[in-house]
């Protein structure tokens, strides 16, 4: 349940205002080489407390790797990670102990569980996401090597949408609010900004391109390569839609203008002109890039008072305090990442037990 | 990989031209009295050949339960069945054998595998779903006798858009294209006649509504209620978009305006006065209705010549044949409603482990 | 939970006096041409009613398969089959229908379901096991093209030991209690007869040896090659003890009587001198024949009246009928090859995720 | 694969000499309040370094919680731990870095993985289960709670066999080699020391009881209560035969003879006068205590040279140093203990999924 993954199988822990948030990441193969200064350099792009854009929580994100690696190489044992917890001012949070805030986790782990860390959301904070990361960048630079790119970006912050593509992956990350377009950049950090200032907040979209998977990735009929990445991305905190290939706007287009007609590649496979598919044919990888769009909400945190219900079910009073977001989307962009980087390293996984060779 | 859920578990078998298909379910709690004769017409509402809308492909899809029921109640134990493949024509598959047709999974499955069933589309044809209906009716079945509707409905056929509510579940069912409103329906009804006369297809979108859901369903971090719902939702074939509650319009919205605010409720527990979170909050159910949208793409078969590749990787010139639905949205109705009670009645069980008490 | 396996993944359907048994098996790699033949001798091998020392219930046992197989080959799909049950005499268990048999599954699956198929032992018949030897002749099909041979005979009838190895796989089906020395298959036969007429049952082992495996099958760490050896073995009625290489006797053996002294094999490998290890290391095979030993009970059939209890908790007499096995274990020995092959299949399919290449 | 359990389940990570140990315990239900002085007292009792009988290696085992407590009281989230590894003396180990120990786990680790932690085991070694402790006495105090206990004790080393029961649970650790007897366990201790002095080592059973365990855990047909064991117990290192019940003389005994007759309990439920099934029948608990025993291979590490083969396969002579145990038997008594608590934690977790109420 707090499990992802088939064969690659990331495990976490952690609340938000626990001493540490961590995983363990079974099923790495073995041999390969990994970078800490990348790894480091994916955790800072998911930190807060680096831009005016993010809630002014400070963590230092440091992971601890405590097995799996020798010498810098992966042993194919399972990867034991922690990120300790240094800046949770659970204080912040004392009013909240007992009330419900309005779209939070609050009242559902309370009715799930009888119990809960009401500090800082918990176990429902997206503070583990932190964890993901980790694993996500690890999965990724093993996908490197087999040359495979993932790569996402900012499509949409509120109406402000960006239709294009970045020229290169890792490009997002110079721009803050990770929309590799300067001006399109400049209205989405305005508007953050704007709605930073009322204490609201904003949603928006991630688009992500996974480039150089090859053909024969998906288990059907109910591990369809799309069914593992929705799961992935619907798993991530704020996620309302799910999209690959053509996405919502299927529904409009005729079947005759959807096509992918196949033609014979240079390397002598086969490919298609284009990708209505999104790269997914009956649920198996069809070698064409994959391309889906994943919607976050605004954060449910805003700041103002709001008449809610106690735990006790009475009306009453709340004042929202706590740092948060005034959107997500930025900071989620090497989330999306890392869940596909994840999603995309199981299913090699997975499609090698298809042939006994 | 053929098996859906994780404590209710459906596992299914079959191709579109072989004997029979057919599933097992397991999980299915004992002591349920089952009615065949609701069994019987959630199968005939996904049966083709029945109108002039849909494929022409005739099967009586006459199910035969092997075991798991005594005196027409459930025992606890996996519940075995069948459905005959009568009017399977393979012949019309004929020149498909060696080509690939675009969108479809002949590609895929055959770089996957090595080898594929090109007769009807195998594996990957949508006849699969008359497993899941099966399946999906006895969970249906299940969750009234605890309160649960689920109910679904075309909310779009192109860019004809219904954005109602049925009066009452099973309301659509009485309607052509399964949208339930007479002007719409007849529109809709309109725009896929044109289609078909025309050889081509059209997608479309179906909204799910699921009443009476207790709170606490959903198993965060990495089994929320909508990663389950959206695998379910995906694993359908040509689905291309899976949203719930705000949807895929949430990037536009402000946290401040989307807030369920929680209210006591009439009998003692708490509520919310709006549903923007679509029934779930942190991956948990919170007793409102879950919404739930998905797009289908148009059926990737349509009349006429298409440049392709052969087996080999040669261009060849296809002549698609075979029958085919100019829109899958009405027939998929109750996939998406067999689905949907799959997954609910799967969190309840799951839920269950919750506790010990 | 009727699902054996992880890549290879057998489910089962089916009570004793239902309509038929019957299965899924999943994750079978594309390409296999199998022989029916030798699944219909696989099968009689089980089959009641075909010797004097067996039960007189007559199954033909003719295994309909319906899927996953095109022009006598694997496609990499689900292999969808069932047996009909043709010779299920309910009647017989009329007497037995409110009364729990000792030692049989009836009052406990009373207990967790609260209502049990009553006739002939329903879902806990050791007829469930021609499923298994269904799927495990598969298995064992594939795995001879990989030059593996699973190989099972009667060691032990009662206080008749066995302690040979047979010259060559498959020699005990030649002989009557599947013990492959003739001298002892006679004592063993008598014992069973013997016994028969006194009405009473008696239990015994089975050995199995697997030649061929290669080394590095075995999930560590708590899938260890013995740990899934153990539950597949444990999971066929009546047995009671799972013992490989020294087994139980291991607990009087010193750590340097029982070392595997590793030598140059002359292929260029490593192999080891003496096999104490029956061929697993770490949870891991070495390379060496993997030895196992599984121990049957007798079968809680027996002739004559027994105090019990009736469902309501009352004492009562029950006079026991039905058809039953003297001794399970002849049968069973077939039943133990299909569980290991199976085992071994899964193994080879697991252990491929190891790597990506 | 380094998971154990379906709804409780543990995931552990780390090697003998890496920074730590550790894992993730996860569907831990919610407010149970711990002890954690009894989770102290669990692991001193595995501990090495405490007698000296036992390894010299000096390990505090200071367990830390990371996770899923919040004031002494589980939340019902993943429990994560970490047990830092102090006295790991690598050099020990310098001269086996390119040689196998015979019936060690480094060829096999070498030959599935290609690369291996060569340092004390790595990942094979026996210090994992420090980890199983950890989680395994979580789940006996929760178990307590309801009146379940789990009690292990050593029942032979050697050829010395204790066949008692000892008069209360936890008895058996006051004696040195757990063994509840004072005669026995002075021979039993003598034989460790003798056997320790000549640098060889000895092999050994323990048996375990669980009282209190009610009626109806265990998942027909491929995961029955003796499946989940008996994986549970082979998974630890050293483990060679697991049995449950009449075990491995139940060949030998006729079925007329182990009739465990049903009579009516003195609380109005039912029960039977002997306990020849072990607590299981049809894969079912019946209410009675559970009985099985494990059996313990020698440690494989001795004192002396051997001859064995280098990682390019080359004949080489190993002197074997590095601490290790004469017996591991003593130790791994509360590791028996702790699969045990985990397995029916885990088991009565699935039964709440059988009914919906």
């Amino acid at each position: 349940m707090n499990s992802f993954g088939q064969i690659l199988r990331l495990t976490t822990f952690g609340e938000s205002h626990g001493k540490a948030m961590g995983g363990i990441l079974d099923g790495v193969p073995p041999g390969y080489a990994l970078d800490f200064e990348k790894l480091h350099m994916a955790l800072s792009r998911r930190r807060p407390g680096v831009t005016p854009l993010a809630s002014g929580r400070r963590e230092s994100d440091a992971v601890e790797i405590l097995s799996g690696i020798m010498d810098g190489c992966t042993l194919g044992t399972p990867i034991g990670f922690i990120i300790p917890n240094t800046d949770a001012k659970s204080r912040d949070y004392d009013n909240m102990r007992g009330k419900y805030r309005p779209n939070h986790a609050d009242y559902t782990y309370q009715t799930k569980y009888g119990i809960r860390d009401w500090r800082g959301g918990g176990r429902a904070s997206a503070r583990e996401t932190v964890c993901r990361v980790t694993a996500g960048n690890i999965a990724a630079q093993i996908l490197a090597t087999h040359g495979i790119t993932v790569s996402a970006w900012t499509s949409a912050i509120g109406d402000i949408v960006y239709d294009g593509i970045p020229e290169c992956s890792d490009a997002a990350y110079t721009f803050l609010t990770r929309c590799p377009d300067h001006e399109t950049d400049g209205l989405m950090a305005q508007l953050i900004e704007n709605t930073r200032r009322t204490g609201d907040s904003i949603g928006g979209r991630v688009r992500c391109s996974i480039m150089g998977v090859p053909a024969g990735l998906g288990q059907p009929i109910y591990d369809k390569l799309q069914c593992m990445l929705a799961q992935a991305m619907m798993s991530i905190p704020a996620v309302k839609c799910f999209e690959y290939g053509q996405g919502r706007d299927a529904a409009s287009c005729s079947g005759r203008n959807s096509a992918d007609v196949f033609i014979p590649s240079v390397d002598g496979t086969i490919t298609t002109v284009t990708n209505y598919s999104g790269g997914i044919q009956g649920g198996i990888s069809n070698g064409r890039p994959l391309e889906l769009e994943v919607t976050f909400k605004a954060t449910p945190t805003y700041a103002g008072e709001v008449i809610t219900c106690d735990i006790h079910g009475k009306p009453v009073t709340l004042k929202m305090t706590g740092r948060h977001d005034p959107c997500v989307v930025p900071r989620a962009v090497s989330v999306v990442e890392s869940m596909a980087a994840l999603t995309i390293l199981d299913a090699m996984l997975l499609h090698r037990t298809t042939h006994l060779k």
